[in-house]
């Protein structure tokens, strides 16, 4: 029955556009599939003063709740989707079973993870422990005013989790043959050297920024922030770009500008990033500002990681690999409040044309979400 | 009397509105300065052909012989001028004497300098020898049809001088200071690296072209291409434009560019300085091309510019620094047919607003002209 159960609450969600940030009927429809399980469900949008358009206001936030004492376990995720785009094979709103594979938007990023979590509560018994799920509807937007907002709610109420499980796409070629146990920090910078305009017939006027530039980048390339640890790679500096916008052959710039986007590992931190290229690149004359969008962070391999590795083996026969690699998720947020470890669908077409899920994997997940909640709530 | 030749015909010439390229008026002001000294006045008009705006096409250009045999002494100009530009204090297309100075578009470059010579030729006997003036009216923009095509008249018409002074604005703080006796030439090269685009968060399957770009731009700076030579400066590398134009933090792009200028001296040449940076660029991984705008040519210090020197020292008491700096001009033309050497006004508001030049510089250069040609005509 939990194998239906899935892939009807799959359809059900992609069925309702939501594409970020998401409000109304996705919330409904998730809030409908709980409530007859037990949950209260608590629903409140975030971020309505906020006219910026930049931040992605307002947002819809889900906390819902099973309480019985004992250990808390939370499920985290979110119901926003990314913008569908042009080109789909069929209606990516209108959920499509062909062969063994659903189609639609989110059907692995992550509504199909939502799912099978759901599918999976039918089989965990009331009294096994407090269950939560933690639900945005601003994942894939600014992210201002989702997570976060379930954060500071969950504070109020002072209801803190043990341990929260990500349902985020982490698998790759295989469901189950990855989860993530952190996240790498990241953060942009922006260099401008300022020089003196002049003609490129009488140098010795002119101050060209454009050789400093290039000796501040030289400099940079040549650093190696580390070599990783366990479990991270290591740190990577990338130059992005370059803009001098000189259209005269015979005219030396008054200005040369480059911008770098850093990824971190938790050896790394970004203040000390932004100090340490900040003193590079005024020691070679320019100027430098940056933008911090997180921290890196890690979940040392413990208790959520390894019931996540059993489960995993005893559903698909094969040990997850604990990776630190990839963008950044809500699990910056989470990992502030308890360990956090994400795992779900196959990420091949995440992000996508044609994004789908295997129907299998619906029906394995849900049993592998069903094992991971049994054991986290102790026993 | 050649006082008052000299400002009469500046205001004759400046009075007539020739913005480069220049036809027309300001030619028939020449011709009937010229036709009663004597002089055949050959005009015609160049690249009435070509329609490519580009090309600044078509172009008057005039010259005028007055032959006598023995040695053939050139003088050589521009009637065109640039735009006067918005905020003139008078109209630049009006000749007002104002003190000392009279002002308009092309008092200095080279309105004034042309007046001056036709004035000294009243006082060149015509049996001296042979006098010839080469005009164009295009020096100030492309150059395609202008003095190139004095030049093939010249040699359809075997007559080629045996020096040439151009009359371009070479004084720097006082008549006579400043003679140029050379140029530097000029080729602009762009570099361009391809690479693969990604995420900055999947570095491994992306190639960013910037560091590649970077090493060569670093490689290019260490270059000392010379030390320069008696007459020259040395050879100058800048690097005048950078481009990636990526919008996006999280992107490594597809592409990077740079341009370069080099302006270089007579111990370099165009195609083998575009090959030593093709040969460094492609080696870096980059493709170039490259425009060359022109060579360097010099006329080491001879007959010419001796006359000069000893004309100058004559009426000014000053020597003139034999000079090779600045940009180019039509002497990187002339030098091709016989020795040249660039003598003329003080150039401070050359291409500038409310461009003048001082009546006593008229009358004084007059007689330096005046001296060269008797000087040149052999004793
Ligand atoms: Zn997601
Ligand atoms: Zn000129």
């Amino acid at each position: 029955m939990t194998d239906a159960l899935a892939l009807n609450y799959a359809q059900r969600l992609i069925s309702c556009e939501s594409v970020t940030p998401a409000q109304g009927a996705v919330f409904d429809a998730l809030e409908d599939m709980l409530k007859p399980l037990g949950f209260r469900v608590d629903r409140f949008v975030s971020g309505t003063g906020d006219d910026n358009p930049a931040h992605g206001a307002p947002v819809e936030n889900l906390f819902a709740i099973r309480e019985s004492g004992g250990r808390h376990f939370a499920f985290a995720g979110h119901l926003d989707v990314v913008p569908p785009g042009a080109g789909w094979a069929s209606d990516p709103f209108v959920p499509q079973i062909k062969g063994d594979l659903l189609h639609g938007r989110g059907a692995v990023d992550m509504k199909g993870s939502i799912a099978a979590f759901v599918a999976a509560l039918h089989e965990i018994p009331a009294d096994a422990g407090t269950i939560s799920l933690i639900i945005t509807g601003d994942e894939e937007g600014p992210a201002i005013y989702g997570t976060r907002a379930l954060i500071d709610h969950m504070h109020a109420l002072g209801t803190i989790p043990d341990a929260c499980l990500v349902g985020e796409p982490t698998s790759v070629n295989r469901l189950g043959d990855m989860m993530k146990i952190g996240r790498r920090g990241s953060v942009n910078m922006w260099i401008s050297v300022a020089g003196t305009q002049g003609h490129v017939a009488y140098p010795h006027l002119a101050d060209n920024p454009i050789p400093k530039l290039v000796a501040i980048l030289s400099e940079i390339e040549a650093i190696s922030l580390d070599a990783g640890t366990d479990w991270f790679q290591p740190s990577n500096i990338e130059i992005t770009d370059l803009a001098v916008g000189n259209k005269a052959t015979n005219v030396i710039p008054a200005k040369a500008e480059a911008r770098l986007s850093i990824r971190f590992n938790d050896l790394q931190n970004g203040e000390a990033l932004v100090a340490r290229m900040q003193e590079l690149v005024e020691k070679g004359g320019g100027t430098l500002t940056a933008m911090i969008s997180g921290e890196a962070f890690l979940t040392p391999p413990g208790e959520l990681s390894a019931a996540i590795s059993e489960a995993v083996e005893g559903v698909m026969g094969i040990t997850p690999e604990p990776s630190t690699t990839g963008g950044t998720s809500d699990a910056r947020f989470l990992t502030k409040i308890c360990p956090v470890v994400e795992f779900g669908l196959c990420n091949a077409t995440m992000h996508k044309l044609d994004e789908a899920v295997a129907i299998a994997d619906l029906t394995a997940l849900t049993e592998i979400y069903r094992r991971v909640a049994i054991r986290m709530l102790g026993s």
